[in-house]
């Protein structure tokens, strides 16, 4: 093992940006002190960190993995605005004591993720800044840049009644993830199908890709924080009320149920300190569902004669109103907050 | 007091936008998925962070100080390269039960250090976008991005032997600054002209306006890490040597003087738990100079025929070589590095 207070910074960047590619919009890359880049059209960018403790836990920490989440959010949010991703900065701390092989692994991670973003999306993405700083526990701060026509940003705010709701993606199975995790699985020892939900929330992984069969959308968000309060952002910003169908919701709620038994048994063993409230599996399989962010799908509104292509399935109805229902019968805006309400 | 764990984080970032100012470049601002902008020429992009307990103490913390700070060290970037700031995208972790105050104090300090950078370079910098997280420690993770023309980026990597060594704003006054603070001095309580070595530490105000008389620059830098080392970066990257020239260093040594003199009387105190080595001031005032990151100066190599304008002084001369001395004796580079050499 070779901690990273042996080694000095530039070494420490040369050997963890291995394998980071460049791409012909890259005038100068890490090294000097900014990078600079050729745009090719507007520049749409985002920021998002992970936190030790709050976002994950050295308990379950798989640093290649942490790298694709890091990665995967970012590149969510820019392609949510209809556009292709140009570049990433990583920001990271983490303590001098950690070993090089695991900062590798995260840079491993991020350089996968965007090169999983830019294959699917017929772009390279390679990451063009950063710092690297010691710090008491590991924060993994990315900006993620990128470039759309003129006319061409979709927004939260465009969505009419009379649109409907598509989604490309899962939603609930990076939840679903959590509470496996909570619950004390962890992916090398959990039965298969288990495994692959606590994955998606180690390293959810967006389907870039359906941007590409998008169409005409009137709105469009990434859901990192649940559908519930997702929508409740496209319904706010639009001005519109939005009617999602639980009939075309049981196809992402049926595979989540042997995750839903599994939690509530452990639950009712007393494996977590403190036990949800008694639910079925089905409630719970839903609640994933409508709360459960980290998936990182995409949610878009379109005319039905616009209808999106591969990838995208419709999951309700633009409609009048403010507010997020579910067969009519309105949902509470419950997904995550890193504070209050 | 009103914690944040009290208020929904919405409503949080509006609170702390408040002064945020717009420019006609942002086509969407903070409130989506991502923000959309106009970018005017080629794009530059840099990030850096501040972690509590790595670069500030709880004990020393002014919130609005260290917002000017984290804008400061990522505008001065952006200038290093040439270049004009377009806007900052923040990502700030807190813990869940810091004061609100404290964070619009934060967000206060950012807002005015960007409007200060405006000012002087006739744009304006808004914050467009970024991500509130709470954590264990207190991290501000900043992206500065910023346009500059085709050809007129300033890299490290172009001095030339026969070209003269320039400075714009200061070095080695936020080191002296950080061993007052280690001295047990704080700005409230200390003589007003080592108080204001003190400000300087907690929040730099580098000459973002000596970029528009740089005139015809071959090489520049933003010097955070200490002469020495940044100094040692274009050397590198240029394939040059550099000479300084210790009476040209004087003037900025000589205002140093009674800060040496009360951190070494401190240390003979033992103020400090690990006193430094026996050192005159004139030689501790030296090394703050040599080797003091954290004013933001910036050096800058130029023909002296092509000599720029108010706001540069002449500290040395690029040679042919490879390496940094002090009037022809070479200098170690001995500046800051987060982790080991």
């Amino acid at each position: 093992m070779t901690r990273l207070s042996e080694l000095g910074e530039s070494h420490i960047i040369s050997r963890v940006l291995t394998g980071n590619p460049t791409s012909g919009n890259v005038i100068v890359g890490p090294g000097d002190d900014a990078a600079v880049t050729a745009p090719n059209g507007r520049l749409v960018s985002t920021a998002d960190m992970l936190v030790e403790n709050e976002d994950f836990t050295r308990d379950w920490l798989d640093w290649e993995l942490l790298g694709r989440k890091a990665a995967a959010q970012n590149l969510a949010d820019v392609c949510a605005m209809g556009a292709l991703p140009h570049g990433l900065l990583v920001s990271l701390a983490v303590p001098a004591d950690t070993d090089i092989a695991s900062v590798e692994a995260l840079y491993s991670g991020l350089i996968a993720e965007a090169e999983r973003a830019g294959d699917e999306l017929e772009c390279t993405v390679p990451i063009i800044g950063g710092d690297l700083s010691s710090a008491g526990l590991i924060v993994v701060a990315i900006t993620a840049l990128g470039t759309v026509g003129e006319t061409s940003a979709i927004l939260r705010s465009g969505a009419q009644p009379g649109d409907s709701l598509y989604l490309a993606g899962t939603v609930g199975r990076a939840a679903a993830g959590l509470d496996l995790l909570f619950a004390g699985l962890r992916p090398g020892t959990a039965p298969p199908e288990l495994s692959a939900l606590i994955t998606t929330q180690l390293a959810p992984r967006p389907d870039y890709g359906a941007l590409l069969t998008l169409g005409a959308a009137s709105a469009m968000i990434d859901v990192s924080d649940g559908l519930s309060t997702d929508l409740a952002r496209i319904a706010a910003a639009s001005g519109v009320g939005i009617d999602l169908d639980r009939a075309l919701l049981q196809e992402l709620i049926d595979p989540l149920l042997p995750a839903a038994e599994y939690v509530i048994a452990a639950r009712a063993d007393g494996a977590e300190v403190a036990p949800g409230p008694t639910v079925t599996a089905d409630e719970l399989a839903q609640s994933w569902v409508l709360d459960g962010g980290e998936d990182h799908g995409f949610a878009a509104s379109a005319l039905s004669s616009q209808c999106p292509g591969v990838g995208w399935r419709r999951i309700g109805e633009i409609r009048t109103g403010d507010d997020v229902s579910l067969d009519g019968t309105p949902v509470p805006t419950s997904g995550f907050s890193h504070f209050g309400k």
